[in-house]
């Protein structure tokens, strides 16, 4: 059952990625509440990440939130939520403002993260979505601001706000002289079910994290067979590497893999340490296998580590 | 959120009445499965009661049931189910059987047990379900037998399956004549939301036992107004001490209510004693508020336990 939550170092907003059932119920043991989710973006409609989206828009109600939700999915999303809330007579205090996929490329959803949606390959249609922070933070080059007798106080302050200033002595800054060259914006791609991790390539080439299902290790991929059209670990692995991604987190593992740190003793079922093995040996960078409730941070300097 | 399974002793099968986000997640920590689930009954469409049958069907069919499932509810339900179907591309290798509420009377959806539907009165349609043995065990009138001289063996048999019986000395027996009268087939109500407990009064009174909401003390029903439209303890004590129930398990607390067998020291807050005490003060049989996960046996002498 899919959920991931977002949100930028020290915001109150938050956003959603995919919503299965029973997100709602394990919200209450994080410290995101409903009512400061700005925006929830559904990556398919199948069960595993969707039938959790109307009891979270109920419970958001209950709680009076009033501000608007933003809700971006593929197109059938739209009637069937729609549906529910009428047979289910549900009513909102707070509006939804539907965001169709097609039009994401040109609406700003959120105001601290660009986003972009790619299709991907799975039995219905299907999207990952790329977040990509809308500034970053000026950083003032001391060095050439004192070499120009530019005295630190209020001037400083003015050019870090990219304003330019007109110094008491008469002179004219313009603050782009004395700003040094921006970071690069953080950018982290959450992707939904999909066989082909390839599709991916070209958003990840430019991503700091890269959140993907590996539902299968190689071996059980083809016993399965093709049919439920999801991904190996292996396979992303190497498309992550080729990339160069920096940082990957597997997710969506099938049920058949258990948790051997929990349950040692199982006898020769597939762990979930088969998955990371067969992952690192095609992959490099860091990686880390999603769990329930675990949180992540990626630092400015695109490295990722486990919160507590 | 709601969900109550209904089984009949020793039966595989089972029955589900309300199927709240969650159900299948609740269903894993108990030995019930989708797999045996006979039939689902809805109250009431609000989400608290409804929303986790989408994933309830999703999963059934994934652990390869094949059986077909029996769902009654009002009559918007169809339509939504079917909606979320479609737009979520779930196909099940099992038939659901939709029995509309109005045809009930004269369907048998179960084969243990004949069910009636009440209607309630709430925001939005809703019924109680009640349930009554099919069937009662035949009891030999075992002195009868013997002074009538028909030997203990295969015809004692034959004559506690109802069955006539010739005696290898020509004597023909009518099976009828050598049975006790049956005990009164055990009959319970498992009620939706509902402000009006008056409307199961007559259902009620050959009831064994009765499943009701009580959201709120008096106390907080006269501050949250007749609005919402749900019972307090004292309204449904009364009924069913006036109805003669002699067993009522009160369930769907508003979340004010604190448990204080598990919180001894939240201050004012009112708690789920306080909800007990007033149920107590109007009604003298027994009397058990419902708890996540609880299960209670009504044993064949209209007799409720708590199981273990």
């Amino acid at each position: 059952m899919t959920a991931t939550a977002l949100r930028s170092e020290g915001a109150k907003h938050w956003v959603l990625v995919d919503c299965a059932e029973g997100t709602q119920h394990r919200l209450l043991r994080t410290r995101l509440s409903p009512v400061s989710l700005r925006a929830i973006f559904i990556t398919h409609l199948h069960g595993d990440h969707c039938y959790g989206l109307p009891g979270l828009l109920a419970s958001a109600g209950m709680l009076g939130r009033t501000e608007p939700m933003t809700i971006v999915g593929p197109p059938p999303l739209r009637g069937m939520i729609e549906c529910i809330m009428q047979a289910s007579q549900l009513t909102l205090p707070y509006p939804i403002v539907w965001v169709a996929l097609e039009d994401l490329p040109h609406v700003e959803v959120l105001p601290d993260m660009r986003v972009r949606a790619t299709a991907l390959s799975h039995r219905i249609a299907c999207y990952g979505y790329s977040f990509t922070e809308a500034t970053v933070e000026r950083r003032l080059d001391i060095g050439k601001l004192r070499a120009g007798g530019i005295p630190s106080g209020p001037a400083w302050g003015e050019i870090q706000q990219g304003r330019d200033v007109l110094l008491p002595d008469g002179r004219a800054v313009t603050a782009g002289d004395y700003l040094l060259a921006p970071r690069r914006p953080r950018k982290l791609i959450i992707a939904g079910d999909n066989d082909r991790p390839a599709l991916l390539a070209q958003e990840a080439a430019s991503a700091d994290l890269l959140v993907h299902e590996a539902t299968y290790t190689e071996e059980v991929l083809r016993k399965v067979g093709p049919g439920p059209q999801h991904s190996s670990a292996a396979m992303v692995a190497r498309m992550a590497q080729e990339a160069g991604v920096p940082n990957l987190i597997l997710t969506h593992f099938s049920p058949r893999y258990q948790d051997r740190a929990e349950d040692k003793d199982h006898g020769g079922a597939p762990g979930l340490d088969d998955i990371e093995r067969e992952a690192r040996a095609h992959y490099t960078g860091t990686l880390a296998l999603a769990r329930d409730l675990a949180g992540y941070a990626l630092a400015r300097d695109g490295s990722l580590r486990a919160l507590p």
